[in-house]
């Protein structure tokens, strides 16, 4: 850790380093992420319809979420390579707002938390989406990506 | 295209499929996306500070997004793979909003365009200042990713 | 191309190389590739029912394949990278023989041809049903993955 | 899992989910499976040649296999990160049936088992003989690739 | 390009970009780099013997360098992605060095060079070499990496 | 390991194989690796004065060796997956020769050793930089990758 700054990704030269976990105990850790994405009345009830119908948008969105949570330490440059023990994407569909909103649940026993493989799950979900749908809306809008809660390791349990 | 929905990327049976533009023609295309991350005082300082001196969560977040996009295609399930021929990351200190806004142009010459390049960009850039800051600040939240501009191809330009 | 075995992966050394395609015109292309799992009655069910209601196996494997499609250049090692402008994946319950055949479909204009792709898009096809029901039926087999159709190039059109 | 169809990939709303193995103890489990591709004769010659000469088919697409083994939980989306502990690959040339086996073998001391990493291993290694030796013959088929055996986990040990 | 220190991957206020090649056109380019690797009499030994039974060093080496080179671009940062049109990649044994010689010869037409294509792939091979070899000799040493030729492109030809 | 050579990557067939190592502990192990890159004077100006200002070459270099160093065991055929603990990149101007040295320090709780993720780290650093300048200098080299010191693990330490 930097100590001037108090960024953990950065040594005291403020060189950016893999945080050294080794001396951590392998415990369980869990995180949960959400996000939601704004769209247009067309896309919300084309996304809706399929639902029901073939035409997933939600079923492909899922499952490029998981495979972006186990990919992370690939994307991030300084994450630690983690192996994911579960997975799950959910989505609600938010019909006052005209949105949609991902949530994705992450689960580990490791050295360090699953954070940003929860973060990255929900912003690949989102991104999906739009990319399934940025035919008929361009003016889609990805917000609000945040951390829920998260448990395990050294800080413990966090609940936004 | 789906003719119920309009959707692109599903068939007339509303099954996924990645859009055939082996006939289209390859003209230059360009995509800029923009968003932002909402941080406390503490990460505020510690970043603007950090593009000062060695510390550099910017340097960083603009190295991520650069691979991001090249790897677009391995992430987006139904997007094509693209020679991106260009790709810049810029970031914006917002201080009276506490936050970082990040932009990404890019460029390729090709059947499809670069919005998804784009927008995935911002949104690693984002998860990697996020990754960089999460010891100070877990409550950070990523906002307002969307596209802001496009040129290019038979739906040409678009300025949202 | 090794004169003595009629490889083309090899040089006259009979060295593993990519083979040379620079000289080549770029061209439309397309390959049709298929292959089949057999699984027991009650793993048939479930897939048949996954494709009416939420439980959707096929709409998994049919991401995971066009993913696979796209990934091909970096599993396979002397294969050519290739931007496919087309893929897609369809799947056909065959009830008399309690199996599930998958059938990919690739195109892209470019210096060398698309069945590669198309064969390991249907692999990843079946081996992903295999994934999903392998706590039901351990037994599955996957069968007869074969080129059924190419088109383009200097070995024009074949049919097998 | 999914009470109504057993398959465990999916949830109770049927949504596919990475299975939750973070309560698992880790043990040692391994997987072995097989595999042919059907050839002609002349292809039967060249890889049969190979294995004495440079030219070695067969040398490839074991190195193939090996890296695609590692790769696995980056191509079917709800396999689980395992650390490999070991992995080979054999080859076993059938005259009488004109085609060549395949057989890999996994292990790893980890929460889930190796199946779909032999799986995959097999497959990617017939499809690079298929790559190497596609200039001279079309028609091969690739055939009956399945486990063979596992043992360790819950489910114990299983023979075919 | 910065104008102060003639970087091209530095903008003018610093910032790493990738180059804007989409201007340029696409012509043939090809480039050879090579490199060696000490090692000692035993493993030199052992390689030597390698070529001509079945544990062959040099076959595996040469395999993970080919698609090395086709994974380039996501390697390093600011790299294009770029369709390899071929790649071949030779070794030479020098026994009064007591070392063997990489040379990766990497070709394409694109818009811009693949100089740190066969770079990568020398690396990558001298690097599986050590691999391989470790356990006999962990004193190994890589040497003299470098671009011995290139052609194409607006730079036209380079000979060391 | 094949007796005849003390190769440990190949059977008693010489056949490549991944090593056993599920019959190991799971010890702390470290490795250090250090290799340098020798440039023109133009080029060593520009780095230093990068280090100074935004036009930082070595920051770039450090994301993608960090980021290589995780992406090994996909790169280096045999390589295991190893969940890396810690990951730092140094450089050292060295103005009397006109070079830079890397210097990778990687650690790992594992079964297997750290010494590939640390030469592969050092390698890509290298590379990065190589990217970086070639616009000023082609001739540049890189020399002398090796293993400084190794520790953990059955052979313990090794100190160069």
């Amino acid at each position: 850790m930097d100590p001037k700054t108090g960024l953990t990704h950065f040594d005291e030269q403020g060189q950016a380093i893999m945080v050294d976990v080794s001396g951590k105990q392998e415990t369980f850790r869990t995180a949960i992420a959400t996000g939601r994405i704004a769209v247009n009345q067309a896309v919300y009830t084309a996304i809706e319809q399929g639902t029901a119908r073939k035409g997933d948008v939600l079923g492909v969105a899922r499952v490029a979420a998981i495979m972006a949570a186990k990919a992370t330490s690939s994307v991030i440059p300084l994450c630690h390579p983690l192996p994911i023990a579960k997975c799950s994407v959910d989505f609600e569909l938010l019909p006052d707002e005209c949105a949609v909103k991902a949530t994705a649940t992450v689960k580990v026993t490791g050295q360090t938390g699953v954070e940003m493989e929860a973060l990255h799950a929900v912003s690949v979900a989102l991104l999906t989406i739009y990319d399934m749908c940025k035919a008929i809306d361009k003016r889609m809008e990805i917000q609000q990506i945040h951390l829920d809660r998260k448990s395990g390791g050294k800080s413990g349990e966090f609940v936004r």
